[in-house]
């Protein structure tokens, strides 16, 4: 059993990936860790537990957490991961963080996006970010894994094998929609019931700190117009990609390289996904159209936001990490499957 | 491994029994049998199984079936269940009925509720309620299972126990309102989504067929007002329970017999539940107000139409059938935890 | 052209009043006041109103509200009614409170169910209760209107020709469900998007401040077992009363009170509304269906609580109050007809 | 009073046409038509217009509705029109299409996206295009109008002005969300409640029926990608539009067109409108984001499909058209405003 430990699990991210955990055949909770909830039950805190995990929140302390747990994954508020991380693994347990602070390689980035300087740069240059389809092998050794960000996944797969075949003086368009447990559970009174149903927003249009993320996945080849939405619906992401291609594109080969993955689903040509298939599940479905009116080729993927876009990804990571079944816990069909 | 068959897979009930069971892991998904997609992949009817479950859909054959598998599922439409039913009893198999074919044992009520008359009296005098909380016992030798309607089970739990002190003569009055999959994939213009959007629907009141169930169940001792509703979401029973108790009530007393109960979670007085805690779980949760204006005692139970209301149900008392651990394959969190 | 003043413009209730106002033929908004926004353009607070409304907010002051008015509207928050309508009313103006400071004429009761004393008595005895049905004449000379609860209209109407016919020793039972705007603007977790999304909740059984409302209303004839619940959805009530008869009812009779009332739509034996009809419209419809084997009616209601449930039945007491026509601006269908 | 006719008001924009044709003060309702509900009332088959409209369906005889209407309305199923349309000029009646037969000017282009051949090439010739904004003055005299699709209309406004200053080479990415209303009421399983919810769809992409309309009356000066979406709400369009501009735009002057346009909200810079401020309304909503980085512009439109977006704008065309106040029974705010 892979023993786990969790330090902030109340946000929408913590919580999902603790209910998946719960069901995990190969996991042992054996901590949750949290500053404003130490000492208190877990289910008095999150009630919704009953009957599922039996324990109690302690205070956050890195030897502690290192002796009783195989991995940490972080679920705290953004620039908080940075303080934590260190004494983690100087401590010897290995950290998966959920949150953004060992995403951008470039400092500078960060700093423009998050608005803080970024105070670990030795750790950065080590952290892995954590796509199990694109990093699978540095993975299996990881010390520290920067789970990425939901937006980035659901672009990032269907759009990493195409790059070399993309206009690189013509942005690619991506125009997204979350649900919206994707802004957190922070109150907002855009985000109160009745100002977001029936409803549709676009916001952060330019300057959405995934922005940086996807292009540095992309390996800066492109540039990305990003332009991100949320929908009055609670979870899942659909990904609308318009990209111009610069040469006729042999997809079979292209996406060759997900013939294996157990969590990719290509459905191909013409064939467009909806979140039907993926709400609570940590499959990313994606197909396309090429549009020879127009000469472009547009993308639609579809993921959980909760679950292939983090929590989901995050345990895919840990079992990488550990050498269990991939798939382990995770063999979870959609909602409305 | 319990090996399972399933006859009709695509209604929404066994669409989400054959989800639970590809994360069941003492469960091998040995048959799937439908008339109309018979040799047909399961992935080309319900493409959300891709790469869960790998496996074509043959004809019904009852002794195929028998041999195959340990246990057979029916989703079909109501009224084929009892064609079904007596050929796989015969040919050696046990059988779990997702329908309403055997729930009631009172013939004359079945064709009053459900117009058509019952032709399968001895197998219905053998049939087991599959209600694990009630009738664990039976069920360890059931050969037939009849599992429970939604409506129902999130009733009788709370109120089995309480039967004994509420005034006969006054009937019990129970406004539920159900998510839409409740109502079936069938389409129906009530259902189209501009118009079952931002609205709330009362339907059936005074004679749904869920009526003379629950009050079997509560072996005919009140009379029950059962004012069914539909509301705009996919999942879920919230039912409101108004009772006139004969004297005061020891909660405790009364509920202790579900002390152990896995899935049965009682909050308490004053302690409301609501969906977020069972959507997509096997929990029923209640809680209670104690009126002492007008003397009334209110219950409000929630639990998931789909999973502890359809599908988890039928999976546990599965698990009861065939000894392994109660809870396996349903260890699942809420979704809004 | 009648000219109105509304003070408390930003809650829901304030907004859809001035937004059922823009489209009046008889009325000129002449002022609006606010603590908070004085001296702002209306449309930097509810920039929805540009192209609609050019006016700016100014601070309270009676005398000035009523050199301008012709009758003013308070929408402010609970308990500062009291405060704003002595001086209005001195001052020689009309008011119409869409509060519920006025609406008890219990002080006993109204400490009991909104924890603070009543300080205005006096001007409580002169208030007319704002039902237009049950009150026109008093409306039409009505110096102080106080706005109708939105639940209790809709279980008044239905309910108030049949209650001499309900056992008074049997609580008349009543399941609402409402959409969230009736719960207000004010942020809480509960109403932010994603844990409401799903979800239907039950809240303030037995004690909800529209209870002593109702009984009132009803002439304290009966005693209701009032149970309010919140649904996913923005706008709306339906309302499920169960009622335990005496004696059998004739409804043709009953309710010949509505033949001529131009929002009241009974629609009979056996006719069931839904919120489509109502939404966005000041109708209040209603049928019911009697359960000869319980004994019970069951009367079902449908209105939408910003319009007929709020700000629509003021402007119909309002267009009383002045000799308009009174359905003038008020002509609206639903908004899923 | 202006007299107007309706061929086909049960689809959901000829609810709506009617729905506002109700309220507003300088129309009478003289005749609806319908050969499927020939003889019934209104209120028998749109039982919600009960209090609103007392009217008998009547067959469709153009002599007939010419000699009750000044104008009649047309809200039948697409290549209907055509038929109806002759008969009707030619007994001398104004009329205003509310489908797509008279749009595309290019029967070529109407051959291959309604697949079917255009017959009424010399009637196309003389309809006005029904945007105000765009041809108010063809619209006083115009015998023939057709009134534009609902995507159109919420990219035409912020874009036609643009035009000359897009890249021609490059194709416009339109990535449009549209609420279920706009698919129509015909059932669907796509459709289904259970199914559309929580759920959004990318349809059609590049051959949406939609896209010839656009380019036509952008002069076929750019070509578009445009690529429609349903989400899970009933009314109301976003449309996010990415533009690479050649040179450096003056706003204010591209927009001055809109100074005096009473129901084009020009938002301005960095300011993005919701749907909120326009459901229900007949306003269209604009702002938009230069993104120095990308060297894209993004402009973001709200419009609700069925008013601003059909059955409102059907209705300033027909003010225009009549020399009533232009704004007359459309001073609606939005429904959460």
């Amino acid at each position: 059993m892979i023993r786990v430990g969790i330090v902030g699990a109340t946000g929408y991210g913590g919580r999902e990936l603790l209910r998946l955990l719960c069901a995990h055949p190969d996991v042992t909770v054996s901590a949750v860790a949290s500053t404003s909830a130490a000492g208190k039950q877990l289910t008095d805190v999150l009630p919704g537990f009953q009957g599922l995990l039996d324990i109690t929140f302690e205070t956050f302390d890195a030897k502690s957490l290192a002796e009783k747990c195989d991995v940490v994954y972080l679920g705290v508020p953004g620039r908080e991961s940075m303080e934590l991380v260190a004494p983690l693994i100087q401590a010897g347990v290995r950290v998966i963080d959920l949150g953004a602070d060992f995403r951008l390689k470039d400092t500078a980035a960060y700093q423009e996006y998050y608005g803080t300087t970024h105070t670990q740069q030795e750790l950065l240059s080590k952290s892995v970010y954590g796509s199990a389809p694109d990093n699978r092998a540095e993975l299996k050794t990881a010390q520290l894994v920067a789970g990425p960000g939901c937006f980035p996944l659901s672009v990032l797969i269907p759009l990493q094998p195409l790059i070399p075949l993309a206009k690189p003086d013509i942005p690619v368009v991506i125009d997204s929609v979350s649900g919206i447990s994707g802004a957190g559970r922070t109150l907002n009174q855009i985000y109160h019931f009745p100002e977001m149903n029936e409803n549709v927003r676009a916001y952060k249009i330019g300057v959405h700190q995934h922005t940086p993320e996807i292009e540095q996945e992309l390996n800066n080849e492109v540039l990305v117009q990003f332009n991100p939405h949320v929908g009055p619906y609670t979870r899942g992401i659909l990904s609308t990609i318009t990209v111009r291609p610069t040469a006729s594109i042999d997809f079979e080969k292209c996406y060759a390289c997900y013939d294996n993955e157990p969590f990719v689903r290509v459905l191909g040509e013409d064939t467009i996904p909806d979140l039907n298939g993926v709400t609570g599940t940590n499959f990313i479905d994606f197909g396309w159209k090429q549009d020879a009116r127009t000469g472009n080729l547009i993308i639609v993927s579809a993921i959980d936001n909760l679950v292939g876009g983090t929590a989901g990804m995050a345990i895919q990571c840990m079992n990488i990490m550990f050498g269990v079944d991939e798939t382990s816990g995770l063999r979870l069909g959609g909602m409305t499957i």
